[in-house]
């Protein structure tokens, strides 16, 4: 019988792994394939989610809305999703509120920003502004109070970099955080190299573990980057942009060639998205 | 400022051309760049939308979500959405109540197929039921009944040639089917080739326009169709099959050179994620 | 800290108490009503659920409706749910599919019927015909198989005697679903008084526990119910109904005097509405 | 055969009639109530939307979610739905998105308050911070020029006197607020006698209708309120008022007798729950 799939939390993969690679998606098939490439994880990303329903990374779907894609990539993995929860969806009991849904719909990690809401996505030509340190404290304090169970992950990001505040800012908001009670700090920088990371890695004391976002600076590796102190690596929207590039080609295309012929050998065939919806297992139900 | 986008009716699109060539998808991204690559409607596929939530094709999903990814299309895009009802959800009262569901979230186009509920995937290696034709038609009067808009189209797809039926009895119940008011038929078949629906063709009247769904024959150019008869195509699957290789070639790329340097230049940059977010209008906003 | 309510399951509440008392809601609010008058499970009722959308009850909401209600009730309450899941929405697949995602959104108990999907209430004045008993049995089984916790709890419901085919038919179906692995029975009539019922208690040889809704018997008292060997009882929709004659009386009486004054005195105050909301434990997050 | 019910717009039921009498709602049964007793129109409320949730008002409920109430009661009535949008959700880009959302789903009305996001309760016993008056009348702006059709109707309503500002104060946010576009205001008092909104009224230069409230200060008869200037009334949350001692009273007797004999005949009898459905137009379709 087709049971519903569980899942570790992601404390207890990272608790057993020096080196977590997440990739980022925005339904459950995309999750599905991330898991069968060997990522650890899978990053619902709030970039991929609104841009599957063609608005802009900027808090116009709600949470609801978020909770949704997430919920749904949870429930088709056995590994665990960490839920790109932007800026907590507004104060400090939109925070608690997101945390009560979250953990019910059997999600173990979200991650929150320190912009203000309604943010804006972090590659956006546009000013980024930061909430003070003691707002964004108070907002992660009221996360952990929230949580029941003791598995549940937050990770605190901040846009310091993004907005172009230096790395000394990064560090000290990091470190406040994880005073706070951050489980891990996450640190995004939209540099063409992994410069800013390395230099708040070199000034980071380690207490809570580094998660990095390398969008911009693809040259690292995972393990270079192990090895400079980072213990979880996002690769948060590649797999949406080759989604784009395979649709655009293929239906190019299919409007060129007047048919889907020339496609067809490039494609994998319905049999194998039957695989990918376990049929032959729900079948087997009704025999 | 930005606008909420308006689409014709497929009716109108029909009307306005003699060979309307439609593609497959399951949330507003496809369906944007079906529209980009200058397809004229988008066939809102169950099986697509059911394999995005790693979900096999047979009435598992509910109205309620294959309705709101069909909606979540159409609010996206600037052509007619066909929303894909399968066997319209239940019985006459379920079929009444999805008209006027679709009919209000701005869908202008619904097909519904002679099989029983729950269906399966006519693709999938098992027995497939019709209902009877008094049922089906029924359920078309039903459909055709409830309608508010001369606009709103209701596609009969018989799956008589899946069912092993035989051209006989899919011209019958087309037959019927138009009679019960039928905007058109769409005549389903697996054959490796064209021939089912060639043979089809010679013995239909022409009362109602014909739709195909060349998944198993590709070689058959739409334009070719068009002069057998046909008046509608659709892609019904193409753009997630290639989808599932994109991201299995990316995941799996990004495993193995323990980055994403590799894939950078076969994928579509960020900036093209905000293009088709329209970022730059929905920014403007604010300036 | 506000925290996210916790809910002992269905099944422990049967194992502590002789007799449990379950009032109908349709949402959260009627819930936690039920829950402060002393009631020890609330029922998820499809005819409230339905009537709340001015829909009728005959399968025209989805489950993705009805589990969303059922979901809404169980978040705001620290008792269980026992959610009305009708026919269990289609055939085996769609039955498998219910339970994985009841127990994921944390029901602990659900209540499936022998009738056809699509359903009508049983109180409609049409005729309701059964499935039969194998078919039922096979769903039994695989909702059973398909539950991941050994404390979901299923509930077979039978409506031979709504379908006119007496008490022998009720208990040899009862007896069926429970070697298929109900973990109760629920006998529905829809006679005047309980002599139906008292007959199927009479034959009945306790093997699970019995169930009962006694919305046309009224006279009969839980306690002596109990004597009579039932085991719960089903104040299924009661409070739909109060709640009908209070808006007409509220509203009538306001478009009366032309003012609300007439009734200020006769509902709780906005004040009370807070309390319900708990908004003293959320306001004190940001103090 | 059963048609979706088709509404007119708030404008024209504003255009007919001198006075408009509204009623709070917060599902389509009590949208359906508040129409049979004839309002002319249902305020969405979010204090009952949110209370039916046992949340708080206090924007946790997403845009989402008070949308899907909204809808539901509209397509319940043939009376339009003036959506209680709170604050907008957030900045203009928030506001256009709401139009866009609104408008789609065939909502002809929305309210929007000029309180910072996430907002409290207006009876709340909290300080109450507004928006500066440039900024409100951005979103003012943003939502009036996002509209598609020229039926669609924005209230801009002012916590000015709320918050303790004044009645200048919120005669002149007012004059700004019908400057950028609005299309009424409505202008909300506390205090116990409708003493503040009688000086605006005196003050008010009538360039666009005024909306009350009059939860406080329920002694004010509707005609008297339009004698003195206004043309809309709310009566807002009532009906949940009285829904919450209904439902107390009958779970409370339930117990108390161990049956629901005492209350039988005070509340409606399932045969009135069926004519909500319009269960017998629903089954003539199977006839």
């Amino acid at each position: 019988m087709i049971k519903r799939l569980s899942h570790p939390s992601f404390r207890s993969v990272l608790a057993e792994n020096p080196l977590v690679r997440v990739a980022g998606a925005h339904d459950a098939l995309g999750a599905k394939l991330a898991e069968e490439a060997g990522f650890q994880a899978v990053w619902s990303s709030s970039l991929e989610v609104s841009a599957a329903r063609c608005l802009p990374d900027a808090s116009l779907l709600s949470m609801t809305e978020y909770l949704q894609a997430a919920a749904h990539m949870q429930s088709a993995i056995g590994i665990p999703v960490v839920a790109d929860c932007d800026t907590g969806y507004g104060n400090t009991l939109n925070v608690v509120h997101m945390v009560h849904e979250y953990e019910a719909a059997g999600i173990t990690a979200v991650c929150m920003e320190d912009k203000l809401y309604p943010k804006m996505n972090s590659f956006a030509e546009v000013s980024q502004d930061l909430l003070s340190i003691p707002d964004f404290v108070r907002k992660l304090e009221a996360a952990k109070g929230a949580q029941s169970t003791e598995e549940f992950f937050v990770i605190a990001r901040t846009e310091a970099l993004i907005s172009g505040l230096g790395v000394d800012e990064a560090v000290t908001r990091c470190t406040a955080y994880a005073e706070a009670g951050a489980d891990a700090v996450l640190v995004h920088s939209k540099q063409p190299t992994n410069w800013q990371v390395l230099e708040f890695l070199d000034r980071w004391d380690g207490r809570v573990p580094v998660v990095i976002v390398p969008t911009t600076y693809p040259d690292w590796t995972a393990t270079d980057a192990a090895a400079a102190g980072v213990s979880v690596v996002i690769y948060a929207n590649q797999g949406m942009r080759a989604t784009v590039t395979a649709l655009r080609d293929t239906f190019n295309a299919i409007q060129r060639s007047d048919s889907s012929r020339p496609i067809e050998d490039d494609v994998v065939s319905v049999k194998e998205i039957f695989a990918l919806q376990r049929l032959d297992e729900w079948t087997a139900i009704e025999a």
